[in-house]
C-alpha cells in the first residue's frame, strides 16, 4: 500500500533520530494521525522552537542569557575546574550526578581526522582562552572512551600539561554492574584503575 | 541540570510517541539541535502538513481524493469482500502480505466501555451501510485478539450474520515463532484451528 507523500516525510524525519528504524518511524508517523489537529500544530511549533535555542557563548550550553547561569554562578567560578565534554547531552549527564560543582565547556566533538574533524572544527581555542581568562587550575576531561576520545584527550594532555593540572574521568565497572557479563576491555581498565579499600 | 522549556516541551511531544521514554525522547530532542536550521524548520513542516491528511470518506484509509483508489479500483469492487480493521496501521498490514484483494472499512477502534467508547463512537452505522449499498457478500473481521477485540467481533456478528457471510482471521503460531516461546493462549488457540495436511 502506497502511503501519502505527507506520511512518507515524517516517516524520513522520525528514521533520522537516533535508534529509530523504519517500522518505528512509521508507527510514531501513524501515531499523530490519532493527535488533534491542535495538538499536532503544537507539536510542529515546538520543533520549530528549536531553532530559537541559544546556547552560553563562553561554555556552549543551553542558555536563555548570552552567558549561562553555570558560567555566572559565583561559586562556580571560584572551584577554578573546568570540566571538558563532547557535546550537551555529556553534560547534562555530568550534571545529573549532582557531584560537580564546577564549570563546564562543551568541545561539540571529538578529533576525527576521517570526518575531517580537526581542532580547527572544535571549540579548543576557547578552551585556552578561558583558561588563561578565567584562572582556571584544573581541567576534567568528561570524554568518551573510543579511539577518537583517547586522541583527543591526549591532544589536549599535550596542549594544556604546562598551564593546568589535567585529568580524566575514571574508567571502570559500572554501578550495578556484573562482571561475567562486561567486556574484556572494562575489565582490564577496571584492574588497572583499581584502588586500595 | 534545568533543560530549556523549548527543549522540554519537544521532550514532552516525544515522549507521547508509543515506545518512547523520558530518556528516549530527551536523546531525541537533543539530536534536533545537531540538525541545520533548515532541517528542523522543514521537520516541523511535514509534522505540520499531517493535519492536511485525508481519509477515504467510504473506508476511512488515507487518500488524496475523497474516495481512495482502493475502493474505486473495480476489481476490488467485484470482490464484494469488506475487510474490517481497527486502525489504518492495521489496514497497511493486512495490504502488505498482498494476499487480499478486496475492500476495507477502518472501524476507527474497538468497543471499549471502560473508555467510554461504544458502537456510536465507531464506524458501525456507516459500515451497515456500506454493506447494503455495496452489496458487500462478505465480511473478514481483521481484529486484533485482546478481550476489547472480541467483544468487538460479537457485537459485529451479533449486527451482521443474518446479511452476510462474516469470518474472523486465523489466530495460531506464527510464521518462524517457536513452541517453546509462546504462551498458552496462543498454544490453545493453535490446537483449536488445526487443519488437516
Amino acid at each position: 500500500m502506497k502511503l501519502p507523500k505527507i506520511l512518507e516525510n515524517v516517516i524520513g524525519d522520525f528514521a533520522r533520530l537516533p535508534g529509530i528504524g523504519g517500522k518505528s518511524a512509521q508507527r510514531h508517523a501513524l501515531h499523530l494521525t490519532k493527535w488533534s489537529h491542535d495538538e499536532v500544530k503544537e507539536f510542529a511549533q515546538n520543533i520549530l522552537a528549536m531553532t530559537e535555542l541559544k546556547r552560553c557563548q563562553r561554555c556552549g550550553v543551553f542558555s536563555a542569557a548570552d552567558i549561562c547561569i553555570i558560567c555566572t554562578n559565583p561559586r562556580r567560578q571560584e572551584s577554578r575546574i573546568l570540566c571538558v565534554v563532547e557535546t550537551i547531552s555529556d553534560c547534562i549527564a555530568v550534571e545529573s550526578s549532582e557531584q560537580y560543582k564546577g564549570l563546564y565547556h562543551v568541545l561539540g566533538g571529538v578529533l576525527n581526522p576521517l570526518l575531517g574533524i580537526g581542532p580547527d572544527e572544535l571549540n579548543f581555542a576557547k578552551l585556552l582562552n578561558r583558561i588563561e581568562s578565567e584562572n582556571i587550575e584544573s581541567v576534567i576531561l568528561a570524554v568518551n572512551s573510543s579511539v577518537e576520545g583517547d586522541a583527543t584527550c591526549s591532544y589536549l594532555r599535550d596542549m594544556l600539561e604546562d598551564r593546568v593540572k589535567i585529568e580524566r574521568i575514571g574508567f571502570g565497572i559500572p554501578m550495578g554492574g556484573s562482571l561475567e557479563y562486561l567486556d574484556a576491555m572494562t575489565i582490564s581498565k577496571a584492574l588497572e584503575n583499581r584502588k586500595q579499600i
